[in-house]
């Protein structure tokens, strides 16, 4: 028979099994930590009409998008889980309660440039907490909490959370009569940390022909630095000046003001002036989460504060705040950095039982004990010489191999070999899955990400 | 602005939260029950190369794929999680341990024609385990088990798990001279329960043009029936005819002599010499899953031994077993056949928190603290009245409201109010955290499934 090559598409990540469980302990650790903050799982279809998910795409997104027919329908796979949620949102409307917070993680799909690093299929894990009609201040503070919890479960500590406020900045360009050119000038300024602030100045002159004092005003109040008190501070001196303004800094202060409140530690967190994301959505306070020592990496985790979720679909105004984690890209980063945790199992298996006798039952009764006590028991009765076994063993990296001769069977007991110190005892056998569950535990304490 | 009507694709499944919770709860119990069997977690593309991807494809099959082209790439969404498999198996073959074993639960995608109780995307729930070159007859009587504890753990106890081994067929076909006709002669055998042993018979003459002896020897054959000993020994009258059929017959007795060392109760398991499944495919070991009351459904979970996995891939010989759960489809069954267990918690919190406190510092705290111990805490904090904040938790169905007032924080107390008694307690701040840790784990205690 003529053979078809395998392959899998380039841009597409494809994991051997132990990167998977790490994988998998990683995406667990996001599950759990959204659900903690009451947030609902979700989970839309990767498919929708095109008309309804490029309701409010163009541009650059539009071009990536996987688009086709079938039959008369035209289709497209999701490029986010917010236009998802918008849907959502608007459609189920009547039967949900606001706020309404929901966690999505789940594959997207943009048909980029391939190139390391990028992924055309990735995860994107995200939560967003939607108002109808209003949505407190407080939300917005509680968001770098989770930001926080959740990086922190994962074992990461070198991170921090970078937060503005959109009304700070717009207000901002209204005192200085430029707001009618905000969008271009926060462009620009956003290259500040590529390029510093001699050739942004130089691009706000040149490109957009802003005079040498507003250039002057944009530089001074991009240069606000320090501690979050001291940037705080600093803002009061704007104050009275522009109604926007002023609403940002009191939102400000207020997120800054509960963040301890919500146990996040002041080195994590940083009031900066120069983030401005998503410059057509967000409204309110935006965030950005930066690995301290990987600026390269760019934001992990980024969101906002949006006016109206769906308003492509609905007159109703639903304002709400969320966040993104682009999973697939910082499991790919993580494992690049070599910051997965190594001393965590990732076999599937946390005991092999090797039957060595004709009759399986006691091997078997003694796999069905393991499962019932949380260990998780393979059975292995392929008929091979003990050392292809034990070779078997050593591949899947499983940490206990059970043995169970004549011997052992005739008195109640069984051998349990530990593969990583080589040690074996005999344990009786109505003892032994409570055993190896405590062994276990042991060896799966720790966070999947070791800095 | 023109609005976009907000919808969702016919034969898409998108659910409201409680049913989103209820169809974790079942997916999380299908994770847990395969990984105790020693199965690694496996997440291949949803998108591959069409080549690769319909290398085997035809006929139906082949009709129902969403193929698509985007810049030079003709690709295809996977329609069923065995082919990635045997993409992903030959593509990554000298970095796996055989035999492999990986569980796989994610969606897939078929155009068929919508209608009720149908779905164009839906979630599989699969099992397989290969071998390299070969594998032994234990893992086909281990299959069984698992199928059985994977239902048992949801809940799930009128159901029949049905077995046949189609070397029988295949030789029994032989005895009769007639295995060059076998694919035909069983797919009109494949009827006999819904049309009738007379109308087969007439079938196998006129549109195959079996003689009447065949024809009495097939019938009788189908007719087998009886405790699983019973049809055994009746097969027993058969033995010495044909080779192949005696291997089958060997094997089935393998697999039925193992089945209640692996913990499977006589009555949830039953020897059926009428099903064949997947002609083309399968080779030793067949099985289906029937709902005793509710046989209308068909088959719930079904799969078998196969001899070649990836020969579209590679010369490699790759023998494995394994089954799959149209996850989708039994969870919609679920719900119309009213069978999900009502009294499980479907709220995304295990506690709203109303702080009642001008400083929400103390709120926030005891919200933290919950999580700590486990509890899903959602702080609510929108500015409105009493009666809507009550309101809310009903609408989420949230099991506990906490209340943190003036009096509580001076007196070290939250008032605690069960949501289903009515019931309000005051209890100390500390000790409060583990209080709603217990009461909410009893809360959850149940299968999925309540029968």
């Amino acid at each position: 028979m003529e053979k078809v090559k395998a392959r899998t598409l380039s841009g597409f990540m494809e994991l051997l099994p132990p990167q998977q469980a790490q994988f998998e302990r990683v995406k667990g650790i996001l599950e759990e930590t959204y659900s903690r903050y009451g947030f609902t799982p979700l989970d839309t279809p990767a498919i929708e009409a095109s008309e309804v998910l490029l309701a409010k795409a163009g541009g650059e997104t539009e071009k990536q998008i996987y688009r086709f027919t079938k039959g008369d329908s035209d289709l497209s796979l999701r490029f986010d889980l917010t236009v998802p949620l918008a849907k959502y949102v608007a459609l189920h409307h009547n039967e949900l309660a606001f706020p309404f917070r929901r966690y999505q993680i789940g594959k997207v799909y943009r048909g980029e440039r391939a190139q390391r690093g990028r992924f055309r299929e990735f995860y994107q894990a995200d939560i967003d907490v939607i108002g109808d009609g209003a949505l407190d201040i407080i939300n917005e503070a509680e968001i770098p909490a989770i930001i926080y919890q959740t990086f922190t479960a994962l074992g990461l500590n070198r991170f921090r959370i970078r937060v503005n406020n959109r009304k700070i900045l717009n207000g901002f360009y209204e005192m200085l009569h430029w707001s009618h050119r905000a969008p271009d000038i926060m462009r620009i300024v956003d290259k500040l940390e590529k390029i510093g602030a001699e050739k942004v100045g130089l691009m706000l002159c040149t490109d957009l022909g802003l005079d040498e004092d507003a250039v002057g005003e944009i530089v001074r109040f991009m240069a606000i630095k320090g501690s979050n008190s001291q940037v705080l501070t600093a803002l009061e001196e704007y104050r009275g000046r522009n109604e926007i303004f002023d609403q940002g800094l009191e939102e400000l202060n207020t997120v800054v003001k509960y963040l301890s409140a919500f146990g996040v530690p002041e080195d994590h967190f940083t009031v900066d002036l120069t983030i401005a994301r998503g410059l057509d959505y967000y409204t309110g306070t935006v965030y950005e989460t930066v690995l301290l020592d990987h600026p390269e990496v760019g934001s992990i985790c980024s969101g906002g504060r949006y006016d109206n979720l769906a308003e492509y679909y609905t007159d109703k105004q639903l304002p709400g705040v969320g966040i993104s984690i682009g999973l697939t890209r910082l499991f790919y980063v993580l494992q690049e950095q070599n910051l997965l945790n190594k001393a965590l199992p990732t076999s599937p298996a946390d005991v092999l039982v090797l039957p060595m006798t004709e009759d399986l039952s006691p091997a078997i009764a003694f796999a069905t004990a393991c499962r019932g006590a949380g260990v998780k028991a393979q059975l292995y009765t392929e008929p091979k010489k003990f050392k292809a076994k034990m070779n078997y063993a050593d591949r899947i990296g499983v940490p206990y191999v059970a043995f169970l001769g004549e011997d052992e069977v005739a008195n109640g007991v069984v051998s349990l070999k530990d593969m990583v110190s080589g040690e074996q005892e005999k344990v009786a056998l109505e003892a032994a899955p409570e055993w190896l569950r405590e062994k276990v535990a042991t060896r799966n304490e720790g966070t999947p990400i070791k800095e």
